[in-house]
């Protein structure tokens, strides 16, 4: 009898080496017997999935030092602070940055500029983001690291599946391929492809609220069912549902920012109404606050500097900003209580540039939240979902596509990545 | 080496079952040969599985006889139309319906009663249906069917995988748990107990279009990544991706009806303000419409009448009816736009009492729709998702509850029925 494609004996291999890298990667160290417990496999199971992983250079040994000729008792494993390495890149409307991470999470590399891409061609753009993750790739290589994939956030919609951006409105980018202009370093003379992943910005955000405690210190990220919002120029939403991204029919979910909020309200660049963008979205806030004049100065100084004033104003009781921010909060209250009414999710995390802003956003948005998802309320539980602010703020999308180039080698450790003693990659 | 559960191959077994039973259920009568190719095994490997069917009484034997001694070569292969049959019913606020469908999902029994359940208390709403139930079992009972599953269809939240209606305002229910008040029918005496599955209407509205095509003649339901939107006294959704129901994480999904549409307009029972309800619900319709007066009326003179009311009046062109429909389309196309910002669905489809009120709802629906998605709508293909409506009209959420009850049977053929010797149930 024919099996289906994952039920042959080679992808329930695959699986389990998967899983076995993966449990160390969350978890470790971790004893084989720890890994054999935690993943539901004999010892004697795991015994060869880990040697296979130790020979490949994913997993290393760490502990206690083997007495000679007994075996390594005591010894556990780690991933490998050498070997793969996930490349993250975001495109922002007024900065680019690149980190890299290892297998274990940790980021090795970062590097960022401030930069004027509104309404910029995608070409030049790409040039100095190219030119940044050659800077990175090359302090990665000097510590035995090799790119096992490029993942990079971009403020727009991404064709689900494949590397152009379709529309990303505040960049001016519409139908923008960006694998070529990203070849020199997907597909470097002389070594390995890179394979590459474009994605939405409040999609990788959430991602990375996604990744395991263990990753960064044990902290325990929200619960698998989310909405994630984040803002840059624009205001996007990522949608997690039993851990997974609802990316939409073709591709183009989450798009909180033209939820209708006043629907005889303003008009938005969308050709709608009354959007939340048009009351929550940067530029509207600025306008509000009386801060857009400032705006100019504030785009010189670097990435997140107009989040940063409106920061300062706040806390300075500035009495426009305060409200202007308040009025904001009413807004995404009110965009948030329908996706609660449709979704249920277990959260809703402010990420990206609201993160920064939660104090004044915050109690305003909880107000209208509460008020319009009564009947979605569990009456048992006294409440709907609960709004938490992302511990990673304004990082997030960039940490989020570290972590989504990486997650090849964790789905397929063997596929993905050069056996050990392949050669080393050159540093361009 | 242990393997997780479904990679055993007991396991696996009983997939492949399932995969040949529903092969045939959707696109039957088909030969083993058909069969085999449609789910990808050999000849070999489905006969075991057929013979299984066959003697389980879940399959039968049609096509030309076989020739003495020969074998059956030109056999074909369809699903019994004896055996187990799934029971759906709903609980509407002003009718009580059950039907019975069998493997093919061809009705063998309805029967549908007016009922005044606003208000009324779950006991003497349940014993009522209990009387429908009782005769429609009697009557599948006499041609050989037994009922392998009960679905109730209600209007309100339901707790995610249980029994319990945790608030159905149309009905004045709060934590009313359906199962003692049914155990006439699902623990009957001397007869196998009979599962209870007890879902929000929307959802089975939205699992009856996901039927496959072959099961109602051939005509295409809509692409498995749909918002169906439906109505009865309130409104409410099922968001359906890559074929699979979006539950919530407590099940409370798809509360369309009080997604705020107008933030600063009418109050609403559920203590919000300008939600969808207060615009597109039925008792906002007749309040405008001016049809309010002939309410009670219609009330006596069962299911649908209002609704009907509305329709007759509106093809009268009488112009308050009208304006009301046109109004409550807006509102819809408002509410509906937030949605497919956020999912990027292919399709919304308007079931239940919407499909019969389309044509006075549909204009200003997707006018409002096309405004207020121009950004998450592909440029390339102009245009965001189709608006269909329901081929299953007010029969949806009825119907969906006969599948969702047949369900068991056809994802685990074995388990969930008696095998063929097995004495008939009676008729209570």
């Amino acid at each position: 009898m024919t099996l289906p494609g994952n039920d042959t004996q080679a992808g329930i291999r695959r699986r389990n080496l998967a899983r076995v890298l993966q449990a160390v990667a969350a978890h470790g160290p971790l004893s084989r017997p720890a890994v054999a417990a935690r993943i539901g496999l004999t010892r004697a199971g795991v015994a060869p999935l880990v040697d296979e992983l130790l020979r490949a250079g994913l997993l290393a040994e760490s502990g206690p030092a083997a007495p000679r000729g007994r075996g390594r008792p005591g010894s556990e494993l780690v991933v490998s602070d050498r070997g793969p390495a996930g490349l993250g890149a975001e495109i922002g409307v007024d900065h680019l940055a690149v980190c890299a991470i290892d297998l274990g999470g940790r980021i090795r590399a970062r590097a960022a500029v401030g930069a004027a891409n509104r309404n910029s061609a995608p070409g030049p753009v790409l040039e100095r983001l190219v030119a940044l993750l050659v800077e990175v790739t090359g302090r990665i290589a000097a510590e035995g690291l090799r790119p096992a994939g490029l993942a990079v956030a971009v403020p727009g919609l991404v064709a689900r599946g494949g590397t152009t951006v379709v529309h990303a409105p505040n960049l001016g980018w519409r139908a923008a391929d960006l694998a070529p202009g990203l070849a020199p370093v997907t597909a470097p003379a002389n070594s390995p492809a890179v394979p590459l992943t474009v994605e939405n910005e409040a999609n990788l955000g959430a991602l990375a609220e996604l990744r395991p405690a263990g990753a960064d210190g044990g902290r325990p990220g929200p619960p698998p069912d989310f909405v994630h919002v984040s803002a840059e120029a624009g205001i996007g939403a990522a949608v997690v549902v039993d851990g997974q991204l609802l990316r939409g029919a073709r591709g183009f979910a989450g798009e909180l920012g033209h939820v209708p909020v006043y629907p005889d309200g303003r008009r938005c660049d969308c050709g709608g109404r009354g959007c939340l963008e048009q009351y929550a979205g940067e530029a509207a806030v600025l306008r509000a606050s009386g801060a857009a004049a400032g705006r100019a100065a504030a785009g010189e100084a670097g990435p997140g500097a107009r989040i940063a004033l409106l920061a300062r104003r706040a806390s300075d009781g500035d009495p426009a900003t305060v409200r202007a921010l308040a009025e904001a909060g009413t807004a995404l209250g009110i965009a948030l209580a329908g996706a609660v009414n449709l979704l249920d999710p277990r959260a809703v995390v402010l990420g990206g540039a609201l993160a920064g802003l939660a104090p004044w956003v915050l109690p305003s948005l909880e107000r209208e939240l509460t008020l319009r998802t009564a009947v979605a309320a569990d009456p048992a539980r006294a409440g709907g979902p609960a709004v938490t602010v992302s511990r990673l703020g304004a990082d997030g999308p960039l940490l989020g596509a570290a972590h989504a180039a990486l997650r090849a080698v964790l789905d397929d450790p063997l596929r993905s990545c050069a056996p050990a003693d392949s050669p080393p990659v050159r540093t361009p």
